[in-house]
């Protein structure tokens, strides 16, 4: 029986037949994906049944359960997505830099893919075709690990997705899925150097954690953010009320919603009865500390807990400080440095934050949500990276390449 | 007494200091160096006499004894690299991209410092100065381990390094040390997720392995170069002997030097003879394949060891192959990905080979020492990577630097 190190070996052996790939054929092999995904809904239906059947056994939450199940109209969904990506422009080939150097050396530095990437994340099926297709796009290899929860139904899919590779002559190996080795699989994947090229992990705070500290692999870490939204003294009071309130509550369970809000004292008495009212009518529960637990009825009480939560929830931490200082004080020992937002007419103030905010994004009297591959005009997002290496903040294609030399010479020697 | 781990929080308290000064200030601060160095030409000279002596005393190699070495020449030279680190353009601040979202939200994309870089390298005491004037420039506080062996050289060069940044109002903490604290400095560093932002080794194949598995935090790989000369069937004799010759011999400890040839059977008596004739009159000990050491003599019988081997030394392996197929399939199992050079005539070769070989430089009729951040009119080389993530090849000064986001709204909320 296959181990899981040899479906890795496969998808490397693979790596050089969907690299060498062109655009059209690569467009041909999402387009087939699409067609296919429908078409075979029964059989992926069938696996997803199989998967709800043992999460339901095993006591699944309901939310979990809602993100493992497939229906007609999400596969139909799936085969939308896809198609997108057939849209993006290619990354792949992409001359980057070009110069002829002194010497007559013509020198370019190019787009290619990285030649295999891994993707560990939790059950939710949707993620093996979306992942499948950047990977095919940037023109990698990808191995999946999708978790044993969706087992049968990553299986089915990953079968349409090899089918149609096969059907556009492209090796069908190109895609790999190692979910039925359990963890077992996850742990040769973060072993395997030389092997894949980089891991990428999506999901929550402990899988990342846990990828970051015992992969071998270059990781690409996304996701985790304890987002705070600063309200500096000069803050218009209608903007705050606004931008916080999208911030925490257009979608609770993104990493770019806020967690933490910080209210300058100076506008404390001018803008909080508003924000307080505004959030607590929409249902946020407010963990206050103790100016705000006096001032306001239905504050819980914050804790040191509170200011490291990402409670991707209808829950918002709330602290006063007295000064820029104290906020960015605040923010350098909490954030994740994922997203920073300050509310303020405050011209130095806000290039002050600019500047001193260590973090992937940092933004000016506007939503935190605003941190996103799709409205920064990327049209995919493989995720929001919060590391410093290779690539910060929303991840588009080109993010999932990496670069080669080209030099051409005519029998040139360096003197 | 303070440790590693302290000393590491105290580059990263530092980091602001060094991050936020401008480009004059970090200016002044390199020309400061500049001229403390020669001022301070007695202290560091009697730091680097007590480890020469230890070095004597220990038995080290005679060239690594005069890799170890200072006077007031090489003190000179080491001033004279920092002078021109302060003429290269500061990359932080550079706006890389930059536009106004369709809902009128200003976006740009701009390089910031990593925040602090850690480097772990042999007893080279130039280094200590070189990545400390890189890291100075590029807004990054550094921690430096450069070996117990050059401890008392790189304690003095450091005090100079810190008394500089002082002098011009910079946080003297912004370069670090750890030398003192011996191989458990390195361990620490090495641990220090979430302060230092990334790693680079500098050194052999077992430094470089060592930190790419115990590291827990970003690794930027350097160096390891088994490059590959391939002399095609249609290879012009000339360029092929011209630049084997430069590749080989013109630097052999360089990690862009050539370690193997292979020369394809169709151009084999055509070009060996002056080839090795041309190597071997250049004192190149040639390891050969079974067809080399029938058709010539000298030729030492070349192992599956061979093909492997980094040699930085007067050694050449060589192997004749039937095919670009089999060339391609040989730099594939063996190469380092760091430079491979194809000699060629053939359009449709030299092609196949820039696509098809997977290195962070692929060279057409030219040396393979062009592989080069001077060459590539970097100005400065950080290192050469061999890795895909970041930043592939030569590195400069904008590979020292990650990313922000910075966003601009005017009360903007997501729909």
């Amino acid at each position: 029986m296959a181990t899981a190190t040899d479906r890795i070996r496969a998808a490397k052996a693979a790596s050089s037949s969907i690299g060498l790939a062109n655009t059209h054929v690569k467009n041909a092999v999402l387009r087939k994906i699409a067609e296919l995904l429908p078409e075979r809904n029964a059989e992926i239906l069938a696996g997803n049944a199989k998967d709800m059947e043992r999460a339901a056994a095993e006591g699944m939450s309901v939310g979990l359960q809602d993100r493992l199940r497939l229906d007609a109209a999400r596969i139909h969904g799936l085969a939308k997505a896809v198609l997108e990506v057939a849209e993006l422009p290619d990354p792949v080939g992409d001359v980057i830099r070009g110069r002829t150097l002194p010497n007559g050396l013509h020198l370019q530095q190019v787009r290619v893919p990285f030649g295999v990437i891994g993707a560990i994340y939790e059950a939710r099926p949707n993620v093996t075709v979306d992942i499948a297709a950047l990977a095919i796009k940037s023109g990698n290899a990808s191995v999946l690990r999708g978790g044993t929860a969706a087992e049968h139904s990553n299986r089915a899919l990953v079968q349409v997705l090899q089918d149609a590779l096969e059907l556009c002559g492209v090796d069908r190996n190109s895609v790999q899925s190692v979910d039925e080795f359990g963890r077992p699989g996850a742990q040769e994947m973060m072993q395997a150097v030389g092997l894949i090229d980089v891991l990428i992990p999506r999901g929550g705070h402990s899988l990342i954690q846990t990828v970051l500290n015992e992969s071998k692999v270059p990781v690409i870490e996304t996701g985790e953010g304890v987002v705070h939204v600063f309200i500096d003294a000069t803050a218009r009071a209608d903007w705050a009320v606004e931008i916080m309130l999208n911030s925490k509550t257009q979608k609770i369970g993104a990493c770019n919603a806020a967690e933490t809000m910080l209210v300058h004292q100076d506008a404390y008495d001018r803008v909080m009865p508003a924000l307080v009212e505004a959030l607590q009518s929409n249902k946020v529960t407010l963990h206050g500390d103790e100016r705000t637990q006096a001032a306001f009825s239905n504050i819980v009480p914050a804790t040191e807990h509170d200011w490291a939560t990402e409670y991707l929830a209808m829950d918002l931490a709330i602290k006063t400080v007295s000064s820029l200082d104290e906020a960015l004080a605040h923010i350098a020992k909490y954030s994740t440095k994922h997203t920073e937002v300050i509310v303020t007419e405050d011209y130095s103030n806000a290039e002050r934050f600019i500047n001193e905010v260590d973090a992937a994004a940092v933004i000016v009297n506007a939503s935190s949500r605003f941190t996103d591959g799709g409205e920064f005009g990327f049209g995919a997002e493989v995720g929001i990276s919060t590391q410093k290496l290779h690539s910060r903040g929303p991840m588009g294609l080109p993010e999932l390449t990496s670069t080669k030399w080209i030099v051409r010479g005519n029998g040139h020697v360096r003197a």
